[in-house]
């Protein structure tokens, strides 16, 4: 089954193998492999172990990112999201959930984040402390540039918080760059194509320590979860984890670098991305947004306006023939999701392809490439 | 290697290779997995669908316990927490770090729940609306009689919330019996020898309804989890699960079911934790609880009052040998923790203790067993 999905993605054999094992995670073997585990994701991410942690959660990436808005932003803090998706919008509620105050700025759907806009949102109201942003809104399809609107944030004094779930290590990140930044969110699937079950939050640990008692919550205080990572059994987890998805996501670090690293990692999606969004295009069907503004991550297609349209068949169709897609619509007019991650190629993504057609020929949509003489 | 520890537990082969696989946890056939895992629990744990449900969450069973106590327990709320040992202090810190008030109930180390100590606090103090009781305290190896107590509790007018986590699967459990419980938390790991990731609480309908707006965290709010699971598309998660720990302990459940069930899962850790026991003491060692108090989940055991003993040197030594167990102290005295849980056998512990025979002769110290002429 090809699983061409945003995630859970689809993973390895060898990563897959080294999650069907029992591990215990306080043995002083697996305590060095999750310390190595920490120590090259925090390199990917560009930070440095003498000022940046990588705290590793139990749970999912909203779950890391409740913690690191209850870590990060004070009560008195507010944040502002620019809200460019369905997961702005889910960060948004977290945070409010949470008792944070949260200032929405609205965007017009399928646009690009504008830095400018950020900055004067910022100047506008002083008493906004963090921002919030999606790096990879996998709603839409988007990439947005937080790295240029992180350091106008920086710029005007205020602090970041990134989800760079659908992101992380296919997108560049450097913390190094990224003084102001409070929190980078990710997770041990996506573009990492580890399995799930951890969610990580890389963090400057000056501000780590100066956000002790701001959570309100033990499980999500990653000031605790710092504090126990370098205590007295340095390497253990506070709780019970899922040891496997340590195992699994070092082994899936490896085929990270065997493939060449995150710029190779990000070539082959952006290949995927091309073969599934030309393509698309080449069966009659439209991509959500602007090739402009196509990010490397999914490609959303408007659902076909046509009454014999049925997303539900059309899902069904597809996995008859061994291609999985996501089975609803998280964008404002009605779209499918063909995600371009996971340990997939171009060849797989032209397999897709040609089952897609056959599959709307199923539901009985004329499709160019499936149309008669072609 | 045998993992003899109270979690995480050593797992099936089949339970592994069920966890090894990449799963769409949104996909149609894959909710009819997980609504009939769901089923499949709760009828175990002696719930009615018409009436109780059980909420699925993401992580370890403290996060479960966090969003059972922020869930269930009002601001306004008090609980009292009998200090059994150290997962009952977790409890408390859990309650306290959400803003509950709490009210210890301070025991003797080594000491069975005394029902009436409960019953007696609840009658000096009107303003306590909870009892939060833990079933197995991993830390001593003593199971409670939470159900009579709870009883107790539900006719003072007061509500409880279980820590189940190291008792559901072998220790009895029936929400039947306990009308007002509002929840009982366990996780997949564990008695139920599922592979870790997803943690579990049963609850009657009627109270998570009545629950909406309690808990201050979108993650960690059951009322949320309920409402997503019974709507426009029942069986989905709100954010991304461990779909493999579903696969998993649905596998898991299977061989429960082939061992005899709960009685005969109960009945083999009692022969474990007897096997321990006796063994322990055979080899001059000496159990740390008496024997008329031991549990059937984890034995622990004093650490030999001798020069020559190290924790670490020990657990290397038998590590060496195969056989894992915890590198930590966490009861007032020292003592080492051997688990009776996971797809362990009497023979498997019979093993074990010829390797701690040896492990002990390593670091020099003397043993019955292993004395000359025996």
């Amino acid at each position: 089954m090809l699983l061409l999905t945003p995630g859970p993605v689809a993973t390895s054999p060898e990563v897959k193998a080294a999650f069907a094992q029992d591990y215990a995670p306080w043995d002083p073997d697996f305590r060095v492999l999750h310390a190595s585990l920490r120590r090259r994701l925090l390199q990917l991410a560009g930070g440095d172990p003498a000022t940046h942690a990588l705290l590793p959660l139990q749970g999912c990436g909203h779950f890391a990112m409740e913690a690191a808005i209850r870590t990060f932003v004070p009560r008195e803090g507010r944040l502002l999201i620019p809200i460019t998706g369905d997961y702005a919008r889910r960060m948004a509620r977290l945070a409010e959930e949470a008792g944070r105050q949260v200032m929405p700025l609205p965007m017009g759907a399928g646009e690009r984040l504008s830095p400018a806009a950020v900055a004067a949102a910022l100047e506008a109201d002083r008493s906004i402390s963090h921002v919030g942003l999606v790096y990879s809104e996998t709603a839409t399809g988007i990439c947005h540039d937080v790295l240029a609107t992180g350091e106008l944030v920086a710029a005007l004094g205020r602090r970041t918080i990134i989800d760079a779930v659908s992101a992380f290590g296919a997108l560049p990140l450097d913390l190094a760059t990224l003084p102001e930044l409070d929190a980078a969110v990710f997770t041990s699937n996506k573009c990492l194509e580890g399995m799930p079950g951890i969610g990580f939050v890389a963090a400057p640990i000056e501000r780590i320590l100066a956000a002790k008692g701001n959570a309100g919550s033990w499980c999500f205080d990653l000031a605790d979860v710092h504090q126990h990572s370098i205590g007295t059994a340095p390497g253990t987890w506070r709780f019970t984890p899922v040891p496997q998805a340590v195992a699994a996501l070092l082994k899936a670090l490896d085929l990270l670098e065997a493939e060449g690293g995150r710029e190779a990692r990000l070539a082959r999606y952006t290949a995927n991305q091309t073969c599934l969004y030309d393509g698309a295009q080449a069966l009659g069907l439209a991509p959500y947004v602007a090739k402009s503004l196509q990010g490397p991550i999914v490609v959303n297609v408007h659902a076909p306006d046509d009454p014999a349209w049925d997303l539900a068949a059309f899902v069904a169709a597809l996995k008859r023939r061994g291609v999985l897609i996501s089975n609803f619509y998280n964008t404002p007019l009605p779209s499918f999701r063909l995600g371009c991650i996971g340990a997939l190629t171009p060849d797989d993504m032209r397999h897709a392809l040609a089952m897609i057609a056959e599959a709307l020929a199923d539901l009985g949509l004329r499709t160019r490439a499936a149309a008669p003489g072609r």
